[in-house]
């Protein structure tokens, strides 16, 4: 008997929004579920403790990252991901395709994979779609990504044809090189561009290679809002009904609603932690700029609904005062918040689709949540 | 009846070492005590929860960054220092002379007090003792000191003279100044630079004029540790048995076993913190830079005789690759440990006090811990 390497179970739906559970080799998580973004296997200021006391069930760690530094070696000798961070929810890890295009020095694209120089110390590496399989799984995450070739907002039609038929070939490389005895689920990314046509190939490309799961990649690139969208809304009517879709990247809690509206079941984003780092805090009345003047002689907590700790604990005008002082402090805590509030979202979202109330839920969030 | 505004109770005795309780407006901390240090109304990286689930009972703010930022009537306004920053024990505040002489851009001293521009933003302040003593009461801590003028490493018998004479006709007008009926306690500083007359005459002057707690100042400011260690001697014998002795801003582990011997009832340092924001780790078996090559690969936590939440979750290894990443939760965790074993040594002197074993100890101590 085969047991699968995922299991979606969906437990509600309305309209396209679904609402369910997904097992994995680490456990269960309830989705659409958010994914706070742990870099360099840490999400950044916060302990794991925190991490999973915010609501969080599986974090997103960067292969690239974790190749450079500390190294595969090492974290494999340390136990693997979760016993090197200390982390036994579930852990899905990105390819290192997007990073290297971004990040580090980019010498040679070939079919063979990418010829690069870390960002880190100058040394140069090749990665491809088998050693891409072979580091995450050697770093023991859950979910594993295709190693793939992102295709940027400005490519040429051209172009996007060429890295999205690389991304299908290396998908199917990548499936090869991985040991789907580990337990580990690997997902297909989907690519294409901003073409429908390419979009929609793309898809078919990966379902016919077959996939536990499929990301999609190359969104939330410098498009405007409606063409991604519009992208996205092709790309989960196309994809197969009973695996996860997990949207790479995205984005804003409005994203985020709009993205479960369309279908999606995970997202990750660096923007909670980002934001809160530079002083910006989500809220159920929409975003706030701590460093603003008006919160000086503020008592209030950060978010009068938000049940997390940093609002049972501390006020703005206290906040505030650590932000301006530049106190570690004040990032810990709006970063826990922001993922607090995060993590509080997509309880309600699970709720709402529960109820069959979604749709309506949605309208009134985005009259305080444009953007 | 007067209600004390300390109550020191003496529990046990070696030699001139001492073991009690100190009751206070905030509650009762155990002594000898070590106070972290949180200068801006927070100890750097940490949650006031953290703080006292390392075992600290009181810490230390700073009055001369207070006032500057975010200023006395904000923190008065939402309810004094121990709302602001969320902290239900003890707080000790220093005055701000050390601060300004060492911090800020200071333009005159007369006997009417300071005149300095901020380090922060440069705008012109003068305080004085009486205005030192508002600043603390109106900020709400538990124990006030004295306005004091430092005696440098460098001064001249006659500059230390005249900067020891003026601390006492300060701390005198301090006295005056101080509203006792708030509960709040206030210490005079002992000063006298090194010089054995001056430093007993220092105490002399302080306790004709009489105040709940002395503090010990101007040691550890450049002096060979012998030095330290005369003055510290010589100032204990002389200050009254009754009233807790508070050495300023000393020091290592090995510091704080002297001084415990010499009779000291209260410390404080930045030390913990700040060595712990650069890599290096307090253990039971000395001094750690975690940057070190050797503990790439270990598996081991910080200390393995430590109960700390962090020796308990993390690995040097893992640590050691946040660091070098900087990233947040390295700075956090090796703050956290090094506070936790600053209690832990508080209390294994505590109880060595009580056991009567405690100049054994310390020999075998200083072993390890020879600075």
């Amino acid at each position: 008997m085969e047991i699968p390497l995922l299991q979606l179970t969906i437990q509600a739906r309305e309209a396209r929004a679904r609402r369910g559970t997904l097992r994995m080799r680490a456990g269960v998580i309830d989705t659409p579920a958010f994914m706070p973004v742990g870099t360099q296997a840490t999400v950044k200021g916060l302990t794991p403790e925190e991490v999973w006391a915010t609501g969080a069930q599986i974090i997103l760690n960067n292969a690239y990252h974790l190749y450079l530094r500390p190294g595969v070696e090492l974290i494999e000798e340390m136990g693997g991901l979760h016993r090197f961070q200390a982390w036994d929810g579930g852990i899905l890890t990105d390819s290192g395709g997007y990073q290297i295009f971004s990040l580090a020095s980019l010498h040679k694209i070939s079919e063979e994979g990418l010829l690069f120089r870390s960002h880190i110390d100058g040394s140069e590496h090749l990665m491809g779609p088998e050693k891409a399989i072979s580091v995450q799984q050697r770093l023991g995450t859950d979910i594993l990504m295709s190693f793939d070739q992102p295709v940027p907002w400005e490519a040429t039609p051209a172009q996007a044809r060429e890295a999205t038929d690389r991304t299908h070939r290396w998908a199917a490389r990548g499936k090869s090189a991985w040991n789907a005895e580990s337990g580990q689920a690997l997902f297909g990314i989907v690519q294409g561009g901003f073409s429908e046509d390419l979009r929609r190939e793309s898809v078919q490309a990966l379902v016919e290679i077959g996939f536990p799961g499929y990301s999609i990649g190359g969104l939330s690139v410098g498009e405007p809002k409606e063409m991604m969208w519009a992208m996205l809304d092709i790309t989960t009517a196309a994809l197969p009904d009973d695996c996860p879709r997990y949207l790479m990247g995205v984005g804003t809690p409005a994203d985020l609603v709009r993205g479960v509206s369309l279908g999606v079941d995970m997202f990750d984003c660096v923007l909670p932690t980002r934001m809160g780092r530079n002083g910006t805090v989500f809220t159920w009345e929409g975003r706030l700029n701590l460093r603003n003047a008006r919160f000086e002689h503020d008592a209030a907590p950060l978010d009068a609904r938000c049940n997390c700790a940093v609002c049972h604990t501390f006020s703005r005008a206290y906040l505030r005062h650590l932000l301006k002082a530049g106190e570690i402090l004040a990032v810990r805590s709006l970063s826990y918040h922001n993922l607090a509030f995060y993590q509080q979202l997509m309880t309600a979202m699970r709720q709402q689709i529960s109820a069959g109330t979604f749709s309506e839920w949605a309208a009134e969030f985005f009259r305080t949540h444009v953007e």
